[in-house]
């Protein structure tokens, strides 16, 4: 079996957008193992980024050292954000340089997280040099045109500075979503709703406080954490298999019960919670 | 090419858990052949196992022999619920023992329908040894963790007996879905809704009665088989392409039309049906 | 590796459909290699048709010539439609002849747009020969029993006259979607609808009058073409990354704008269009 390429998009299935991309990279390396990571992360500029950026880094951890990942969520496509290619001990990924690929970076090199500085053992060059390209470039399909054509050449062993310059740091958000606040409580968002329904928080577990904890989301409190998606009644909490937060429903789903959205404000407390604006509702739940 | 290893779950394919499960697999087994069959299997405790046992059987025939089948759909994860690999004449089949395998087990055991024997030429072990498990096991995602990498062992070859204890039998639901009445008629369920809204029963070809027969469903008679969707006008009732009495619309869709939902009741009868609640729409529709 | 089979259906990913036709693949063709290009076209007779020909017409030309291109949107499934092998220098295609393989024909030979005779450099056999098919054939899934097997056995190299008859014309839709007025202008139709909610076109790049443009699509007038997505505001007009006229919103989605449906016209002139009825909301938008 050759090298393994992964796909990461916004394009959804029903296009053929994807498939014109394994054309591309099977023309090139016919012997490429091709795996989809998603297509139906959310189109849009915030959401999609955060969206991406999170199933990314919940899943290239699983794959061999060294595959290829290729990421294409890309809003601005066609203006003059560059397209990088991002070497991690983990593994190549190739990506438009607009803060997809911060959780991969924030993997690698912790201290980097609001900086995009390049830590020891990261490398990444500016893709720019056109022969590795299609010809011509499509204006608005660089994932087709560009990116499909680099992953491949990249999967056949072609070495990273033929691709373009090397680079010292990456776009990543400039500031980061989960904050400590002076009383050790923390402040996340929602990033992720997943397929359950189930409200991913960007608190991890390592950021957690110690001993018992209260989460408030939405104006409701829960108390304490479980350990699986069929214990309690109601709103749970729970580390989830990619050890983040998250806010669930035993036998249901937390979206829907709470009407929460990506973006949305997670505070986790030590103690328990005083609500701000305590709401009938919130009581009912807590 | 390596071994055939097929997914079945109702994971979705828009948040990675597929790709974190194939990353494993491939990690493990590089040259593994992966087939997604379905990731849609609609999320819930009955209905989620009836559709997903329904797609399976209607599948895992028509790929060779030897073929592993993973199929995760498992709202007990986490609870005291055993794993297991099954292996008939025609695959092994690795799932939680929730029911999920009961069609698979009753083709190749059809006297074990209903009490979860396994029969000549079947065998089955629960899955114990954590050797071939990924450590630490999430609470959550057994399909990652265990049921992944075993898949992965189990398609280079591993031993059954290796991954734990034979077992004698497995789980599967307490009462035929299909029944039959004093009076020959059958009663069924519908236990899938496809694509293109077609309602797929739980009475096979080969349990109908002989000579002309009626079929009712949503207090609406509908007179005679078809052989083609093409066919009618309607509701239609015909065999389906895996031998299932479906409920269809020549170009139409019998969900919209019928408001049917899955674990309703369809009776067929060698004789014209009596309704037994007649109503104007039922009569326009005859 | 071996062969490249790609699959476009309207069979959706939810049912297993898909898998059974892989297996079927697998079975014959064990080194197959299955790319998917979709599954999601919409059902129904005429939608399907032209949003099957759009996708598949915007994906095969990036595999590797010698593609087996298996192509199942079927309606008549089960009646007397042909089901065809076509040979362009591009690739092999098996399909209904329904009119699925249009785009195909036409890229190969543009003469035959409309009458659907073979020109040179491709070559059609209609599909009789039962020893390469399934048995028993069901009367409602071709795809599995007849197009499937078919694409296994040419991906292996079996001659096409192997499967039937030669063939000297398929079926096309008997008028081009892209009508030149006398007045020098275009009139086109929305022939697909994207992930991204942007209108795409029967309009060929080529087929635009030089100079300054004018679209009119749904009462509204849009003034120039656009690069870029991410250029302009409201409604803009742009040649997509196939080739073809395509209306988009900057940072929203034209569909929910416009209200446009598939099938809806589109009118393409070399000076600014007089609206035949203008609306205020038309106004608005130019």
């Amino acid at each position: 079996m050759g090298a393994i390429i992964t796909l990461t998009t916004d394009f959804g299935l029903a296009d053929g957008y994807v498939a014109a991309m394994k054309g591309v990279i099977l023309s090139i390396n016919p012997d490429a193992c091709l795996v989809d990571i998603s297509h139906e992360i959310k189109p849009g500029r915030h959401v999609g980024l955060a969206a991406g950026s999170f199933v990314l880094s919940t899943t290239y951890g699983y794959f061999p050292k060294g595959t290829v990942h290729l990421a294409v969520i890309d809003p601005g496509v066609g203006t003059d954000r560059r397209a990088i290619i991002l070497k991690t001990p983990h593994g190549l990924f190739v990506a438009p340089d607009n803060g997809l690929l911060a959780s991969v970076l924030s993997d690698a090199s912790p201290q980097s997280v609001t900086s995009g500085a390049l830590g020891a053992d990261v490398e990444a060059v500016a893709i720019t040099n056109r022969r590795y390209w299609r010809s011509p470039v499509s204006a608005t399909f660089h994932g087709r045109d560009i990116f499909a054509p680099v992953a491949a050449w990249l999967s056949l062993g072609t070495p990273m500075a033929e691709f373009g310059e090397r680079i010292s740091s990456i776009v990543v958000p400039s500031q980061a979503l989960t904050q400590r606040r002076p009383d050790g409580s923390l402040t996340g968002r929602i990033i992720h709703i997943d397929h359950f329904g189930n409200l991913v928080t960007s608190i991890r577990q390592n950021e957690l406080p110690e001993g018992p904890i209260s989460v408030l989301v939405g104006g409701r409190t829960i108390a304490g954490l479980r350990r699986t998606y069929a214990e309690g009644q109601g709103l749970i909490a729970l580390i989830g298999s990619s050890g983040y937060l998250e806010i669930a429903v035993n036998g249901g789903r937390a979206v829907e019960l709470t009407g929460a959205e990506v973006g949305d404000e997670v505070v986790v407390a030590a103690s328990p919670i005083k609500e701000e604006r305590p709401r009938p509702r919130a009581r009912l739940a807590a």
